[in-house]
């Protein structure tokens, strides 16, 4: 499979179609974009086919990603309407699976403590909890209320435990129907940086976005669906030289009129070396925009209130 | 049963005594007082039959108090001196229930956004978990090292689930073979607050010293031993209010040599008239040190190594 | 002098009225109540003679107070609401002082790591400074825009320097002609908690509600108008004790129909006292709601939105 | 002048000599290397003459840098052997300029709530002042004991004041004999981020690190000897891949025994191009370690330490 360094399908799909020279669309994928207003659009990419599945590297499924401009600058409309269009792509996610009034747990994944990681676990901290008050005090909500818990499990170098251990245990004793995910996501372009949010209904693998896989979350291994909302908070240093290097090779081909040994650099994948010349010792170096904290706490509004009113 | 609005064994003993106008032990409970330095004193109060348990309102079992004098200004060396005076008491009654090398789990109950609540999940945050690098990576650590795994589950209000709920999911998933907890405690003494630390090895109530009482975390509802470590992080204010009456009915009575209706008066409880008249609508009015951000800082730091030491 | 012990103005005018048995209006007082909805309501309390002075132990001048109900589960809506009311009763006072383009320096007092005292500089970080902008980049605003600056100075705990000791050096320097300050102040209600903001055109004394009292600030010592936005946050425990023993003393007199001695008691003040019984070492005892710390959250929004809007 | 695009003296004269091809010392500079430890070293680079000023673009006087390996994971006893080091030099420094009982105020530049930005007020809440001590209690501390005062002043986007300008009035007010400035630096190195300390005597340029150059604060503005800490906490993603396409294009003429066109593109400086490419619209690109915030918090404690031992 092709290493495309990103967990987005939507830049997945760009990526192979440039590199396998496609016009149209790929096998097995369908794509549909919607301009929702001046700073936001949606792309819904559909993988319908095992073709498609081998193509962008994910599985079957809906992979939806909102891409929200100037979020640094985001005032309270324009929270408001992010939050809609979340809503709205989430809820029809929704619908698709389970009933009305059957109950959702949304988990907030990463480390609270790590500004880029901490998005999961902010978020959940806004999301209107109903199912304890359905147990214990039924009479303060309006009939047909769909019970809702929220819970951020911590990540495994802190807890010691696999989420996917708590989560399975905490499945098994309140039997949710559904299981909303958010988590952080690798992308390769700076600018999607706490900008964008793909939502999927095929399950996650956490921290693949920071570096660290964890055991899948998905249908699979929890038994019931889960959404992914996934929001691309760093790019990593040696794909970002990476991709420097690329376009750099190409400009040199252009001028010098190419020779082979360039040629032969820019078909071999030079993130591994880049990697390693980065990277010192044991050190996670990302890309981020100096203003990370304030991007987290817009795009975590967005988010708890898509969630809430898809809820 | 006695109304002691303290969950500390060592007040409950002399509340009862006093109360009883008993001048030994009371039957069926036993006691020791340690000065370990000028700042610490640990006592340990052991309740032995069904008597004491019904006397104290409490589990046969060991409550041992580690008082820590001054904390507020507490340097590192005290810091230091706690948590070993912690990790001494905290160790022997563990090393009554399990094997040197059997699993822990450490469970920080309590809302890290509520500052009087928080300690236990900001302790959780210290603690050095070792689980997953024993299944990962064991080469990185020495033979015979304890699995420890630790966990904030968070609060009903938050997570909509019951914390017995969540845990107990885990424990059938990771099968620990002890749980310590780490949760608030009410206390009627405004001293206590943050500078007294609780070990029993009983069980707790969680949010009991907060005013929300939740199910039992104890070897009866999980299975396996529960080791608890609570902290006073705040005083009712109606405890505070009746309290201080009680002295003021009793200053009365000495000058005024008592009449019948001031009799009556002490011999109510005045604690839920109290409360009624202060606790505004819907609010939980506390009594706290202005510098409880501090208190609970440093009080983290002997409680986070005090179990480190002790694991 | 009668010691209030509260800083808010309408407080201060109806224990005096009780006290005095004043039917109608203190000479030199002059008060106006405007319900603005469900949940505020605003009192105008003007002091206008020497007499009103002496009466209210606060200077001649204008004294607003907005109470705002639930401010707890206040939702975006209610957040508007109260910051608009708070909007117009500013823009009066500025208005009344200095020119609609003239230089304004916001100040907030108090310090963040300590919950209860954390507001003023909370609210200084939601500021809209554009002084900056004018001198470097004036094309980026609109002409006409008032030049705005903020800063929060520390406590003198933790700084060394008197608060009028900093901010004389910056007006001496930057000369603004009119300063607002943002501190926290003392009331006897629990229920004006984080719900109450008092407006004074005639500076402040800060600390004075956490029991530091400090350099006043205002226009004899800084030179310029300095108006004062006060917000109770904390209650002193003494004060909570002696309000509690007064009503106390008063059911005691109804049914016993009095006696001498409890009569001589009601006259004292226990204050004291009851200080010194309930403070132990060197601490200080609030009575504050458990939920201060989101209390403290949508009061710094209400702050900062109504500064913006006035400015 | 040369583009170092590093703050660190000890970085510019190695480019400096690299680029000049130099082996033995540049004309008016010194530099003496000592090992504090396996983990610490120390290197003193002394500007003597207007040539060394010249070359490295820094003015006379002298400039300490102190690397600290491992700080990612450092105990108690590295932060206080770390601290030792910074302290011993900081008070050669200190005594160098003024008497030991003379006034000394600290300053912690930065915004704290922009992780990489916000060491200087971290580090400042841990500085022990004394200076109100000995205003209003004398009897607390030893004679002969410094006037310490401690202040953040806040970056110009948030306060609309110029950091020059709110000092100037707090030196004028309160008349210290020197000031210590703690601030971010720019450095080329990666492995620099937060691991290392640089001392000047000759005052600082603030946010020249985070790419907001502001007015210079030295002895010239403010008429009092400033010392400066500085602290690399970033690199700025433009100069990491200038850096790398350097090491690339080196590389690419070794093996294809290069041409004028390669020989070309290495003498020019691609910082500008890259720049553009890469950063978009008003981001400001920075690359981080992902434990930012830990390494920040490790380093403020070895800040703050080292100033408390030197005064």
């Amino acid at each position: 499979m092709y290493n495309f360094r990103t967990d987005l399908a939507v830049e997945r799909r760009e990526i192979f179609k440039k590199a396998n020279k496609i016009e149209n669309e790929i096998d097995g994928v369908e794509a549909e974009e919607i301009i929702d207003s001046e700073e936001i659009t949606t792309t819904r990419v559909k993988i319908t086919t095992e073709e498609g599945e081998k193509a962008l590297g994910k599985p079957i499924g809906n992979y939806i990603t909102i891409d929200i401009k100037k979020i640094k600058s985001i005032d309270e409309d324009g929270i408001q309407s992010a939050a809609d269009v979340l809503s709205r792509e989430l809820k029809s996610l929704i619908d698709a699976q389970i009933g009305k009034a059957e109950d959702i747990l949304v988990v907030g994944l990463g480390n609270e403590y790590v500004t880029p990681d901490s998005l999961g676990p902010k978020a959940i901290t806004e999301i209107d909890v109903t199912r304890h008050i359905l147990n214990y005090m039924p009479e303060y909500l309006e009939e047909g209320t769909r019970p809702v818990s929220a819970i951020s499990p911590g990540v495994l170098g802190t807890t010691g435990i696999e989420t996917l251990e708590i989560l399975k245990g905490i499945v098994d004793n309140i039997k949710p129907k559904l299981i909303i995910v958010i988590d952080a996501l690798a992308s390769r372009s700076i600018e999607r940086i706490s900008s964008t949010i793909q939502i999927a209904d095929t399950g996650i693998v956490p921290g693949a976005g920071v570096g660290n896989t964890r055991k899948e979350l998905s249908k699979k291994t929890l038994g019931i669906p889960v959404i992914a909302l996934g929001i691309p908070t760093v790019v990593e240093s040696a794909v970002l030289v990476n991709d420097c290097l690329d376009i750099f090779i190409e400009k040199l081909q252009q001028e010098a009129q190419s020779n082979e040994y360039l040629n032969k650099l820019k078909d071999e994948d030079n993130y591994e070396t880049i990697k390693e010349a980065l990277v010192p010792n044991d050190y996670n170096m990302i890309v981020t925009p100096k203003e990370i904290d304030d991007l987290i706490d817009n795009m975590k509004n967005v988010v708890a209130r898509g969630i809430n009113f898809a809820l």
